[in-house]
């Protein structure tokens, strides 16, 4: 034992607070980061960072949580040479204040991130850091400030501009499949032979890769080639389906997207993965003319519940309310009769209430809401989000600027002619409802 | 022409001046760049981005310089909001307050260069950008913080852990040779024979590359493996040299090192460089027992020059400074009656003085200043620079470290006892000329 | 119908023999074939080649037999041409003599085939057709011409200098690890969490490839590093266990190793794959000191049966025979009393007998009968074959080209002296045995 | 010394033949190679193979043809078994005794060289071999045997299924356009720069390459890009030249095609590798509607000169005559009143001849004689063979196979009607000159 850390030993038995080993590792850590990011770092860099690497490596939970402490308290920004800065800056917005205000303002903590991110492997254990963090914040939202360091980061290095998109298919690297297989987020893959069919010639898949992580999909998108808008998914799974003959094809259907890194949070790539695909197939398979989702409304029954909960003025309205509600509640496919009101609950709650997610992403990127597809999956996830529902999302290449804007500085949805019309059909319930509580 | 570009043209006409359809493209954009960072971005970025990628690369010098001006001028911080944040901050350094900060105070333009490179041929677009905004800073300093952001970028974006090292050989690419042939900084390659001779098996070269821009090596290190420390380039660079057994060396050589894009000033690649290849030989070669560097000495010449302007008091010294003068001045190979005077004054300039930049580089590395090299280079640009001298610099694995500590702690240049005593040898008529200034 | 094909009706109708579309198309085939080796098909091979390889592709069974048989019939040297030529050699061998001979007696089949394999594919059809034929040989004796043919074309195409020694590991295409699953001879492959078992870092995998067959691996071994010899087969094959540090183990085990091809039948790569592989790791993997199987004894049970079905004259050595015979019959693993007397059995069946396949394979490469190991692979197939006994072959690199001479020029299995003496423990018994024959 | 070496020693002193070492070791070699073939040879193959090319690359001239002689007389079949196993054959054309009789008639030579071809460098030794070969078959007639079995082999291993047709471009490796450079045989590439401008995107350079033989092109062809059907090649070699758009070019010449392999003399690639590029360029640029080269006459002038020799009966032709005969031993362009009569001369030479080299190749390819171009080449090169004359062959893909036809089969040049028409012109001059001879 060295002088220094039996020193060290020596402070903290005096002060009372005993630390395990991990927890005096953390600190360590800590302070190799300091020198990691000072004039010595310059020179030594990789060598530091190897280290600091192995030993955050070795960090246990509790050892995690005293080393993000750390991190959050004594890597930001000193308040006062902030607001010296700015005030600089506010009297004379020279290039000179400017860089010295970005050099106070950056938290020290990025530049001790890129510094780790030297020694190999360094990218991956950032992604894991920030995972880590993301899952601690709810107790600890003191360690927020690490979460939006390494967000910031993060969108600067997965920029899209250095992914690469790569075809998936069944002459791909087994280790990557195997990922595509435990990373599957909408449909589960139950096993390579599962995963085969979805790779066969009518199939296909394309995943973002960041050129150091060479085996790890960061987002992959599922498409089936079909000669009609496919309104069920148990056809597309089918593991027995006979394939079809790609260049016969008119519909490249988008069944499934799956985003894989949770320390990736909230840096989004699925708007460019779905565009880069739709125009790629587009090229090499001109007789693809429509390219469109197949997608879960995870939000839609608990929206309806809630919608149908309070009584209707309107005797007819509330009798059928009550209908409504009681099928909700029964938990399986509604009645046949009730099939247009619940497809009209579906188009509204899409096309007037903004909250749905996976509508927002699609509406989002420029998507046209086409079509409710009644029964379209009777799997318990499906029947749990939206008793069966699905719809489809229509990507028309001309048409997604214009959309996007429409959405974006009109706030409103553009969707087909029949959607609008399932949407009207049931607006007296929905407004009834409404006046009641205004 | 639509509406907006032709009420652009009255307001212009109204306002007296007159542009060119370069600056008016300039202008628009800019105007594209607002949108690029706006929420509009976020759907439609990659085709946003190629649309401003193409404007930029319509601009002629005229064009580029509006540009540039827009882009110092109204991408910056608002100077009220840094304020505001940094107040709040420095009044609660809460997370919340942290985040706010940060957004204020990150330069637009930053959020703008991300977004134009999800371009394709968009990094390679900013490098050039950053030149061309370097070559314009001295006649326009305004520009100076549009070269501050993209510094700051590349910083991020070149970390080491992104940059693959790669061995150039005469396998290797032609496209990417005759660039190695182009760039050579040190000691001009004519042609690929030149250069073959230079990729033989007693020679090496490596390069550091960036996954998006593909034939386009960064910096790149020449190495030749020898049996002893060499005192002389001519041997290494000879054409028609007899080409050794690599598993025989001793000793291998940096002999030349270059970086090769003004786009990334400042963004040191050479110090990972050295040591990876130091590293990766050893565990190759273990033959090889020493790393060093034949290196120039750009600025022996001028500062001998303005240290011998100067009389001394003391006559012996004064003549042999009137000496030592008159033979700088004479250009030639210096007499060898004065060799031993001109190897202290070079052994003093390197090891006292901290101004050499290549010096800096090596010892900042952790390098150990060896020898000196008398006629070791007697090419029109070595006499120049240093009348012939070139010198060694040893990187000793296991001690670069601690050098490297002394350097910058301790501000003391480590060297070979042999330097030493001949900077010692001249160290009276150097503090001579000293006194007479205090 | 052209008039060509309407002939060929009449005349089939006339001769009263009725043909299938599919005999036909084999005839036509014949006929394709026949212009391919005529100078016609030097100028239009490619074209010509890929018309002849659909043709065969749409034979059914019945075409396939038809197009054999005039490939055996009508594709063979000209009797009278060779007699000829061959008389006119050994009349005055010159070098024009031979190159007639050479010409007149090489079957035009194989300029046939030659002339196929210019077609994309045709290399892999025409390994089909070889197994093809090899099914058909038993019944239709005169096509064993074509095998002929083809295994000497084989033999010049699949040169082991024209293979390449490929790696499989999980990172490999998952197109080739399912054809590993399929073709595993020895020790079947459950699936692929199995096979990923059997790729972790202390098994290794290796196969040959021909580069125009890409995704074919056409043998394949499995190796596994273990600290000594080992002596059954499950610890290997073991799912569950603990993976092994490479840099630790002594012993490189060969357990299983499969010739994917039976269109490659009797062109032998096995020897040369266990070598080059042994090579190999020994160079990667210095620690590795034995190169070792864990291997079958196919016919060990057949033999011992047979032999033992005669009385001996010894009325010991007959209770004995008699005992051993009952366990045989009983097909358990033999009660231990009589454990000694079986791996007797073993060690003179493999280095007297010179019949078991496997042993004649590794010996006859110079491989050391090392061990017999008792209860060694319990599985159905392994107690059908030999009552659970596995054996041992040691590679030792430096002695097997002399082990391999003693094999072949005078007879004699090099062996251990453990084996050695357990077969000289059982001589008494094999020996009377013998002279009761004699 | 051991003693078998010694003995050689002391028989060869007893026949008073004194021998070098290189003969000796040419012995040595050749006995090595009947171990090679044993059955010793199939177990240490890979061995024995190393161990027989280091013999082989360490034999001196002196020492490759005492090898070379020993391989032609003691490696031939045995002219006592062929003859039993023909007549064997002849009396019953068994399987069997067909198997015998391929057994006996292959000289054991062939397996030799497959045997040295396991060895890693084999195939490129055998290449050489047989080019040394070659150079010595002339004084050396004996040795042709060993050359005809080298061709049977690489005619099986050099398989146009083999082969792989790779694009060259700058970003090659520098190894393989140094190859290029060096092996260019029409028109001479000077340096690298002179091949950049080849490599330029409106002109193309493919190459077949064997698998075992990595930077060694075999046989390579340079297309360019322009929008008529050249008539001379000094504007296709010009370096300065304006770098065209191939998606415009209507024509893709050919204009020039060499074999880089002497060891590979007769085994011809370019008509596959003509229709192969000529095929792809169709699919990727659909633009191109003419394949045609601009291809040398290299027996015209020779041809001219004897056909214009002797002194015709008809007054008026022998003016001409003389005029022609003065004009090609003159060595310039002809002067331009008799441009017509030459290009006649050459019209008649490609299309009545069926001498030319070039003409023969194309021609038999099923290429169309399109036309004849006055001045198309006036190096010295292109002065000496055809005073400046090149000529243009057509590949309509559509047509070759019945061009083809014609020219094997009815012995006839398909030509343009312009061709046809010099032919007709100049008809009486060279009946004329028959007639006298008839």
């Amino acid at each position: 034992m060295n002088t220094r850390t039996l020193l060290g030993r020596i402070v903290e038995a005096a002060s009372g607070i005993v630390r395990s080993p991990a927890q005096r590792r953390a600190t360590r850590l800590a302070a190799l980061l300091r020198t990691l990011i000072s004039q010595r770092g310059e020179a030594s860099g990789a060598a530091l960072a190897r280290r600091a690497l192995a030993l955050y490596r070795g960090l246990d939970e509790s050892g995690r949580l005293v080393f993000f402490q750390h991190l959050a308290r004594d890597f930001s920004p000193e308040p006062e040479a902030v607001l010296a800065a700015a005030t600089a800056y506010h009297g004379d917005p020279s290039a000179a204040n400017l860089a010295t205000l970005e050099r106070v303002t950056e938290p020290p903590r990025q530049e001790a991130f890129r510094r780790m991110n030297m020694a190999p492997g360094g990218t991956a254990a950032l992604l894991e850091m920030r995972a880590a963090v993301l899952s601690l914040c709810a107790k600890h939202p003191a360690l927020a400030v690490i979460d939006s360091d390494l967000a910031h980061l993060f969108g600067s290095w997965f920029n899209r501009g250095f992914l690469r998109l790569q075809r998936i298919d069944w002459r791909t690297s087994a280790a990557i499949l195997e990922k595509l297989i435990s990373y599957e987020a909408v449909h589960e893959i139950r096993g390579f032979p599962d995963l085969k069919r979805r790779l066969e010639r009518d199939r296909r898949c394309f995943a973002f890769f960041h050129p150091v992580l060479e085996d790890e999909p960061l987002i992959f998108v599922e498409v089936a080639f079909v000669n009609e808008i496919p309104s069920a998914v148990a056809p597309i799974l089918a593991l027995e389906s006979a394939v079809g003959d790609p260049r016969r094809a008119r519909c490249a259907v988008f069944y499934s997207i799956t985003s894989t890194q949770p320390g990736l949070r909230g840096i989004s790539f699925g708007n460019f993965l779905i565009k880069q695909v739709a125009e790629d197939l587009h090229a090499e398979l001109p007789n693809l003319k429509i390219f469109v989702t197949l997608s879960p409304v995870p939000g839609l029954r608990a929206w309806a519940r809630a919608e149908l909960a309070r009584p209707r003025r309107d005797p007819e309205l509330e009798a059928l309310r009550a209908q409504l509600a009681a099928a909700v509640e029964a938990g399986d496919v509604p009645p046949p009769a009730l099939r247009n009101a619940f497809e009209g609950l579906a188009a509204w709650y899409l096309s007037r209430e903004f909250r749905d997610p996976v509508a927002r992403f699609h509406l989002g990127n420029g998507a046209r809401l086409e079509r409710i597809n009644w029964e379209a999956d009777t799997s318990t996830k499906g029947m749990a989000q939206s008793f069966g529902t699905m719809v489809n999302y229509v990507y028309d290449l001309g048409d997604v600027e214009k959309n996007h804007e429409e959405y974006f500085t009109r706030r409103r949805v553009v969707c087909s002619s029949a959607v609008e019309r399932l949407a009207q059909l049931i607006e007296p319930l929905l407004l009834d409802g409404r006046l009641l509580e205004g």
